[in-house]
Protein backbone atom coordinates (compact mmCIF):
# COMPACT_ATOMS: atom_id res chain seq x y z
CA UNK A 1 0.00 0.00 0.00
CA UNK A 2 1.14 3.07 -0.48
CA UNK A 3 1.83 5.85 1.94
CA UNK A 4 -1.47 7.79 3.11
CA UNK A 5 0.08 11.50 2.78
CA UNK A 6 -2.66 12.70 0.65
CA UNK A 7 -5.25 11.15 2.54
CA UNK A 8 -6.21 14.30 5.37
CA UNK A 9 -8.01 13.40 8.91
CA UNK A 10 -10.49 15.72 9.49
CA UNK A 11 -10.94 18.48 11.94
CA UNK A 12 -13.94 17.76 14.76
CA UNK A 13 -15.33 21.34 15.77
CA UNK A 14 -17.74 20.55 17.91
CA UNK A 15 -20.13 17.56 18.71
CA UNK A 16 -23.27 17.39 20.39
CA UNK A 17 -26.10 14.53 21.76
CA UNK A 18 -28.96 14.71 19.56
CA UNK A 19 -30.27 11.81 20.65
CA UNK A 20 -30.44 9.16 23.73
CA UNK A 21 -32.31 6.23 24.12
CA UNK A 22 -29.60 4.71 27.35
CA UNK A 23 -28.09 1.95 27.27
CA UNK A 24 -28.78 1.44 23.77
CA UNK A 25 -28.23 4.16 21.35
CA UNK A 26 -26.84 8.01 21.48
CA UNK A 27 -27.02 9.85 18.15
CA UNK A 28 -23.93 12.56 17.91
CA UNK A 29 -23.92 15.52 15.29
CA UNK A 30 -20.40 16.72 14.46
CA UNK A 31 -19.52 19.78 12.96
CA UNK A 32 -16.20 18.99 10.86
CA UNK A 33 -14.00 21.06 9.03
CA UNK A 34 -12.74 18.79 5.92
CA UNK A 35 -9.06 19.11 4.37
CA UNK A 36 -10.36 22.29 2.27
CA UNK A 37 -11.42 24.07 5.25
CA UNK A 38 -15.23 23.79 4.35
CA UNK A 39 -17.13 23.37 7.55
CA UNK A 40 -19.77 20.76 7.30
CA UNK A 41 -22.28 20.93 10.33
CA UNK A 42 -24.76 17.85 10.13
CA UNK A 43 -22.56 14.73 10.30
CA UNK A 44 -24.13 11.92 12.09
CA UNK A 45 -22.17 9.46 14.26
CA UNK A 46 -24.14 6.66 16.29
CA UNK A 47 -22.91 5.10 19.16
CA UNK A 48 -23.73 1.61 20.88
CA UNK A 49 -22.76 -0.80 22.67
CA UNK A 50 -20.38 -3.41 21.60
CA UNK A 51 -21.29 -6.80 21.28
CA UNK A 52 -19.62 -10.68 20.87
CA UNK A 53 -20.35 -13.29 17.96
CA UNK A 54 -19.70 -16.62 18.36
CA UNK A 55 -18.91 -19.10 15.96
CA UNK A 56 -19.60 -22.67 18.25
CA UNK A 57 -18.46 -26.08 16.41
CA UNK A 58 -19.59 -29.56 17.46
CA UNK A 59 -16.92 -32.39 16.63
CA UNK A 60 -18.78 -33.31 14.08
CA UNK A 61 -18.36 -30.00 12.63
CA UNK A 62 -21.87 -28.58 12.67
CA UNK A 63 -23.03 -25.42 13.80
CA UNK A 64 -24.15 -23.94 16.59
CA UNK A 65 -27.14 -22.05 15.51
CA UNK A 66 -30.68 -20.13 17.21
CA UNK A 67 -33.70 -19.28 15.51
CA UNK A 68 -35.29 -15.88 17.09
CA UNK A 69 -37.92 -13.74 16.12
CA UNK A 70 -35.78 -9.99 15.03
CA UNK A 71 -37.93 -7.58 15.07
CA UNK A 72 -35.93 -5.09 13.53
CA UNK A 73 -35.95 -7.43 10.66
CA UNK A 74 -39.71 -8.15 11.28
CA UNK A 75 -39.68 -12.25 10.86
CA UNK A 76 -37.86 -15.27 12.85
CA UNK A 77 -34.24 -16.03 11.07
CA UNK A 78 -31.52 -17.98 12.17
CA UNK A 79 -28.67 -16.27 13.90
CA UNK A 80 -25.71 -17.16 15.60
CA UNK A 81 -24.80 -17.07 19.87
CA UNK A 82 -24.51 -13.28 20.19
CA UNK A 83 -25.08 -10.01 23.27
CA UNK A 84 -23.50 -6.74 24.43
CA UNK A 85 -20.74 -6.74 26.16
CA UNK A 86 -21.41 -5.53 30.06
CA UNK A 87 -20.12 -2.84 31.35
CA UNK A 88 -16.07 -3.70 31.88
CA UNK A 89 -16.64 -6.83 30.97
CA UNK A 90 -13.61 -8.10 28.90
CA UNK A 91 -15.11 -9.92 25.07
CA UNK A 92 -14.15 -13.35 25.84
CA UNK A 93 -15.79 -12.83 28.77
CA UNK A 94 -19.24 -11.97 27.51
CA UNK A 95 -18.68 -14.38 24.78
CA UNK A 96 -18.50 -17.24 27.02
CA UNK A 97 -21.48 -16.19 29.27
CA UNK A 98 -23.55 -15.47 26.24
CA UNK A 99 -22.96 -18.73 24.96
CA UNK A 100 -23.44 -20.35 28.67
CA UNK A 101 -27.24 -18.17 29.19
CA UNK A 102 -28.23 -18.71 25.21
CA UNK A 103 -27.39 -22.01 24.94
CA UNK A 104 -26.44 -23.90 27.73
CA UNK A 105 -22.78 -24.82 26.19
CA UNK A 106 -19.32 -24.29 27.42
CA UNK A 107 -16.62 -24.33 25.69
CA UNK A 108 -13.19 -25.72 26.23
CA UNK A 109 -11.23 -23.66 23.25
CA UNK A 110 -11.38 -20.01 22.28
CA UNK A 111 -9.93 -18.17 19.27
CA UNK A 112 -10.78 -14.33 18.81
CA UNK A 113 -11.17 -14.29 14.66
CA UNK A 114 -11.38 -10.73 14.66
CA UNK A 115 -12.71 -7.50 16.07
CA UNK A 116 -14.96 -5.43 13.39
CA UNK A 117 -16.90 -1.92 12.77
CA UNK A 118 -20.29 -2.57 11.19
CA UNK A 119 -20.41 0.91 9.51
CA UNK A 120 -16.87 3.33 9.47
CA UNK A 121 -18.96 5.77 8.45
CA UNK A 122 -21.29 6.58 11.26
CA UNK A 123 -19.01 4.41 13.65
CA UNK A 124 -21.84 1.74 14.21
CA UNK A 125 -21.16 -1.18 16.39
CA UNK A 126 -18.14 -2.77 17.57
CA UNK A 127 -17.63 -6.66 17.35
CA UNK A 128 -15.58 -9.20 18.58
CA UNK A 129 -15.73 -12.70 16.63
CA UNK A 130 -14.80 -15.51 18.32
CA UNK A 131 -14.79 -19.46 17.42
CA UNK A 132 -15.51 -21.93 20.54
CA UNK A 133 -14.75 -25.69 19.74
CA UNK A 134 -15.10 -28.45 22.18
CA UNK A 135 -18.76 -27.64 23.44
CA UNK A 136 -20.22 -29.29 26.78
CA UNK A 137 -24.07 -29.19 27.74
CA UNK A 138 -23.66 -27.83 31.48
CA UNK A 139 -27.32 -26.29 32.02
CA UNK A 140 -30.46 -25.18 30.40
CA UNK A 141 -30.82 -22.25 29.03
CA UNK A 142 -32.06 -19.22 30.45
CA UNK A 143 -35.23 -18.16 29.59
CA UNK A 144 -35.47 -14.22 28.26
CA UNK A 145 -38.72 -13.11 27.23
CA UNK A 146 -37.54 -10.52 24.46
CA UNK A 147 -35.41 -13.23 23.05
CA UNK A 148 -36.88 -16.46 22.79
CA UNK A 149 -34.89 -18.90 21.01
CA UNK A 150 -34.66 -22.37 19.30
CA UNK A 151 -31.20 -23.67 19.66
CA UNK A 152 -29.97 -26.79 16.94
CA UNK A 153 -26.66 -27.77 15.00
CA UNK A 154 -26.82 -27.34 11.01
CA UNK A 155 -23.83 -28.01 9.09
CA UNK A 156 -22.06 -25.91 6.68
CA UNK A 157 -24.28 -27.13 3.57
CA UNK A 158 -27.99 -26.65 5.97
CA UNK A 159 -25.81 -23.06 6.44
CA UNK A 160 -25.05 -22.75 2.74
CA UNK A 161 -29.06 -23.49 1.88
CA UNK A 162 -30.50 -21.31 4.44
CA UNK A 163 -28.46 -18.57 3.32
CA UNK A 164 -29.96 -19.47 -0.25
CA UNK A 165 -33.60 -19.18 1.04
CA UNK A 166 -32.92 -16.53 3.04
CA UNK A 167 -33.42 -17.66 6.12
CA UNK A 168 -30.04 -16.33 7.18
CA UNK A 169 -29.56 -12.71 6.09
CA UNK A 170 -27.64 -10.97 8.84
CA UNK A 171 -24.15 -9.60 8.05
CA UNK A 172 -22.84 -10.77 11.22
CA UNK A 173 -23.78 -14.35 11.29
CA UNK A 174 -22.64 -14.80 7.13
CA UNK A 175 -19.48 -13.01 7.71
CA UNK A 176 -18.58 -14.97 10.62
CA UNK A 177 -19.53 -18.18 8.79
CA UNK A 178 -17.80 -16.88 6.02
CA UNK A 179 -14.85 -15.71 8.10
CA UNK A 180 -14.53 -19.37 10.48
CA UNK A 181 -14.29 -21.43 7.26
CA UNK A 182 -12.27 -19.52 4.84
CA UNK A 183 -8.48 -20.97 4.52
CA UNK A 184 -7.11 -17.71 3.71
CA UNK A 185 -8.40 -16.27 7.23
CA UNK A 186 -7.08 -19.37 9.31
CA UNK A 187 -3.32 -17.16 10.03
CA UNK A 188 -5.58 -14.74 11.62
CA UNK A 189 -7.38 -16.81 14.00
CA UNK A 190 -5.59 -16.77 17.61
CA UNK A 191 -5.98 -19.30 20.17
CA UNK A 192 -7.12 -17.45 23.58
CA UNK A 193 -7.67 -20.13 25.64
CA UNK B 1 -33.94 -27.04 11.18
CA UNK B 2 -36.65 -27.88 12.74
CA UNK B 3 -40.24 -25.54 12.79
CA UNK B 4 -40.54 -22.66 13.99
CA UNK B 5 -43.40 -23.25 16.07
CA UNK B 6 -41.96 -22.16 18.86
CA UNK B 7 -40.83 -18.91 17.54
CA UNK B 8 -43.75 -15.93 17.52
CA UNK B 9 -43.93 -12.95 16.19
CA UNK B 10 -43.96 -9.52 17.98
CA UNK B 11 -47.09 -7.28 17.57
CA UNK B 12 -46.32 -3.77 16.91
CA UNK B 13 -48.65 -1.58 18.74
CA UNK B 14 -47.70 1.24 17.51
CA UNK B 15 -44.72 3.46 16.16
CA UNK B 16 -42.95 7.21 16.08
CA UNK B 17 -40.40 8.70 14.57
CA UNK B 18 -38.18 10.16 17.84
CA UNK B 19 -35.20 11.36 15.31
CA UNK B 20 -35.19 12.40 11.92
CA UNK B 21 -31.81 13.70 9.69
CA UNK B 22 -32.60 13.59 6.40
CA UNK B 23 -31.96 11.95 4.72
CA UNK B 24 -29.31 9.69 6.14
CA UNK B 25 -31.38 8.71 9.12
CA UNK B 26 -34.37 8.37 11.12
CA UNK B 27 -34.87 6.84 14.49
CA UNK B 28 -38.32 5.05 15.18
CA UNK B 29 -39.62 3.91 18.60
CA UNK B 30 -41.74 0.50 18.24
CA UNK B 31 -44.17 -0.06 21.05
CA UNK B 32 -44.67 -3.50 21.24
CA UNK B 33 -46.50 -6.62 22.63
CA UNK B 34 -44.21 -10.19 23.05
CA UNK B 35 -46.04 -13.16 22.60
CA UNK B 36 -46.55 -13.45 26.35
CA UNK B 37 -48.60 -10.34 26.03
CA UNK B 38 -45.71 -7.82 27.85
CA UNK B 39 -45.70 -4.23 26.66
CA UNK B 40 -42.33 -3.13 25.62
CA UNK B 41 -42.64 0.39 24.68
CA UNK B 42 -39.14 1.34 23.84
CA UNK B 43 -37.94 -0.62 20.84
CA UNK B 44 -35.53 1.53 18.96
CA UNK B 45 -35.32 0.82 14.80
CA UNK B 46 -32.80 2.43 12.79
CA UNK B 47 -33.52 3.29 8.84
CA UNK B 48 -30.39 4.48 6.55
CA UNK B 49 -30.02 4.51 3.28
CA UNK B 50 -29.27 0.71 1.33
CA UNK B 51 -26.07 0.82 -0.27
CA UNK B 52 -23.44 -1.26 -2.62
CA UNK B 53 -20.44 -2.54 -2.20
CA UNK B 54 -18.28 -3.97 -4.83
CA UNK B 55 -15.70 -6.31 -4.73
CA UNK B 56 -13.55 -5.41 -8.43
CA UNK B 57 -10.58 -8.05 -9.38
CA UNK B 58 -8.65 -7.42 -12.00
CA UNK B 59 -7.49 -10.32 -14.12
CA UNK B 60 -4.30 -10.38 -12.15
CA UNK B 61 -6.30 -11.35 -9.31
CA UNK B 62 -5.17 -8.41 -7.20
CA UNK B 63 -8.78 -6.07 -5.88
CA UNK B 64 -9.42 -2.66 -6.46
CA UNK B 65 -9.55 -1.06 -2.96
CA UNK B 66 -9.36 2.81 -1.28
CA UNK B 67 -7.58 4.54 1.39
CA UNK B 68 -10.14 7.26 2.75
CA UNK B 69 -10.38 9.01 6.17
CA UNK B 70 -13.57 7.69 7.79
CA UNK B 71 -14.71 10.45 10.63
CA UNK B 72 -16.69 7.67 12.10
CA UNK B 73 -13.94 5.76 12.79
CA UNK B 74 -11.45 8.63 13.07
CA UNK B 75 -8.88 8.29 10.92
CA UNK B 76 -7.84 6.83 7.21
CA UNK B 77 -8.62 3.12 6.41
CA UNK B 78 -8.68 0.50 3.79
CA UNK B 79 -12.23 0.44 1.93
CA UNK B 80 -13.94 -1.15 -1.14
CA UNK B 81 -15.66 0.84 -3.61
CA UNK B 82 -19.22 1.43 -2.02
CA UNK B 83 -21.93 3.98 -1.78
CA UNK B 84 -25.68 4.96 -0.88
CA UNK B 85 -28.26 3.62 -4.02
CA UNK B 86 -30.26 7.22 -5.33
CA UNK B 87 -34.18 7.06 -4.56
CA UNK B 88 -35.56 4.56 -7.46
CA UNK B 89 -32.34 3.67 -8.52
CA UNK B 90 -31.27 -0.59 -9.66
CA UNK B 91 -28.41 -2.02 -6.77
CA UNK B 92 -26.51 -2.89 -9.97
CA UNK B 93 -27.01 0.57 -11.03
CA UNK B 94 -25.78 1.86 -8.13
CA UNK B 95 -22.88 -0.16 -8.25
CA UNK B 96 -21.70 0.65 -11.62
CA UNK B 97 -22.18 4.00 -10.66
CA UNK B 98 -20.37 4.39 -7.85
CA UNK B 99 -17.43 1.88 -9.12
CA UNK B 100 -17.23 4.27 -12.12
CA UNK B 101 -17.78 7.58 -9.92
CA UNK B 102 -15.18 6.31 -7.02
CA UNK B 103 -12.37 4.57 -9.43
CA UNK B 104 -12.71 4.87 -13.08
CA UNK B 105 -13.39 1.76 -13.95
CA UNK B 106 -16.02 -0.01 -15.62
CA UNK B 107 -16.83 -4.09 -15.56
CA UNK B 108 -17.51 -6.26 -18.07
CA UNK B 109 -18.89 -8.79 -15.74
CA UNK B 110 -20.84 -8.76 -12.71
CA UNK B 111 -21.73 -11.10 -9.88
CA UNK B 112 -24.36 -10.69 -6.93
CA UNK B 113 -22.63 -11.94 -3.81
CA UNK B 114 -25.95 -11.22 -1.78
CA UNK B 115 -28.48 -9.11 -0.23
CA UNK B 116 -27.14 -8.47 3.70
CA UNK B 117 -28.99 -6.76 7.00
CA UNK B 118 -26.10 -5.38 8.89
CA UNK B 119 -28.08 -5.50 12.15
CA UNK B 120 -31.06 -7.47 12.73
CA UNK B 121 -31.77 -5.98 15.76
CA UNK B 122 -32.60 -2.35 14.99
CA UNK B 123 -32.65 -3.35 11.00
CA UNK B 124 -29.86 -1.21 10.66
CA UNK B 125 -28.28 -1.17 6.88
CA UNK B 126 -29.23 -3.01 3.85
CA UNK B 127 -26.18 -4.03 1.91
CA UNK B 128 -26.56 -5.20 -2.00
CA UNK B 129 -22.73 -7.25 -2.22
CA UNK B 130 -21.51 -7.24 -6.07
CA UNK B 131 -18.11 -8.88 -7.80
CA UNK B 132 -16.96 -7.12 -11.02
CA UNK B 133 -14.73 -8.32 -13.15
CA UNK B 134 -13.20 -7.53 -16.56
CA UNK B 135 -12.07 -4.05 -15.68
CA UNK B 136 -11.30 -1.53 -17.90
CA UNK B 137 -10.29 2.07 -16.53
CA UNK B 138 -12.40 4.88 -18.97
CA UNK B 139 -12.61 7.90 -16.77
CA UNK B 140 -10.92 10.03 -14.45
CA UNK B 141 -12.11 9.47 -10.60
CA UNK B 142 -15.08 12.30 -9.39
CA UNK B 143 -13.54 14.20 -6.79
CA UNK B 144 -15.46 15.01 -4.07
CA UNK B 145 -14.18 16.49 -0.89
CA UNK B 146 -16.03 15.08 1.53
CA UNK B 147 -14.83 11.20 0.09
CA UNK B 148 -10.90 11.96 -0.99
CA UNK B 149 -9.89 9.13 -2.52
CA UNK B 150 -6.41 7.04 -3.08
CA UNK B 151 -7.37 4.09 -5.55
CA UNK B 152 -4.62 1.08 -5.66
CA UNK B 153 -4.39 -2.57 -6.69
CA UNK B 154 -3.90 -4.75 -3.28
CA UNK B 155 -2.76 -8.60 -3.74
CA UNK B 156 -5.25 -10.71 -1.14
CA UNK B 157 -1.71 -11.36 1.22
CA UNK B 158 -1.65 -7.64 1.15
CA UNK B 159 -5.11 -7.54 2.17
CA UNK B 160 -4.59 -10.11 4.93
CA UNK B 161 -1.95 -8.57 5.91
CA UNK B 162 -3.94 -5.00 6.01
CA UNK B 163 -6.49 -6.89 8.36
CA UNK B 164 -3.49 -8.22 11.03
CA UNK B 165 -2.43 -4.91 11.02
CA UNK B 166 -6.36 -3.28 11.81
CA UNK B 167 -5.86 -1.15 8.50
CA UNK B 168 -8.51 -2.97 7.58
CA UNK B 169 -11.51 -2.99 10.50
CA UNK B 170 -14.35 -2.79 8.43
CA UNK B 171 -16.82 -5.26 8.74
CA UNK B 172 -18.30 -4.69 5.14
CA UNK B 173 -15.10 -4.92 3.31
CA UNK B 174 -14.03 -7.57 5.41
CA UNK B 175 -16.92 -9.94 5.30
CA UNK B 176 -16.75 -8.91 1.40
CA UNK B 177 -13.53 -9.90 1.01
CA UNK B 178 -14.26 -13.44 3.02
CA UNK B 179 -17.29 -14.49 0.74
CA UNK B 180 -15.81 -13.75 -2.40
CA UNK B 181 -12.49 -15.51 -1.73
CA UNK B 182 -14.53 -18.17 0.41
CA UNK B 183 -14.91 -21.50 -2.16
CA UNK B 184 -18.22 -22.68 -0.16
CA UNK B 185 -19.77 -19.56 -1.00
CA UNK B 186 -19.06 -19.63 -5.14
CA UNK B 187 -22.58 -21.42 -5.36
CA UNK B 188 -24.24 -18.27 -4.09
CA UNK B 189 -22.91 -15.74 -6.70
CA UNK B 190 -24.99 -15.35 -9.65
CA UNK B 191 -23.67 -13.77 -12.57
CA UNK B 192 -26.35 -10.75 -13.53
CA UNK B 193 -24.71 -9.59 -16.71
Amino acid sequence: MKSNALIKAWKTISSSVVFEANPWLKIIQDTVELPNKRIVDDYYRIETQDYVLIYAKSNEGKVLVERQYKHGLGKTTITFPAGFIDKDEKPLHAAQRELLEETGFQARTWKHLGTFILDGTRNYGKAHYFIAEGLDYIAEPQKSDMEELEVSFLSIDELLSAIAQGELSLLPGISIMAIATNPLFEKLQKIIE
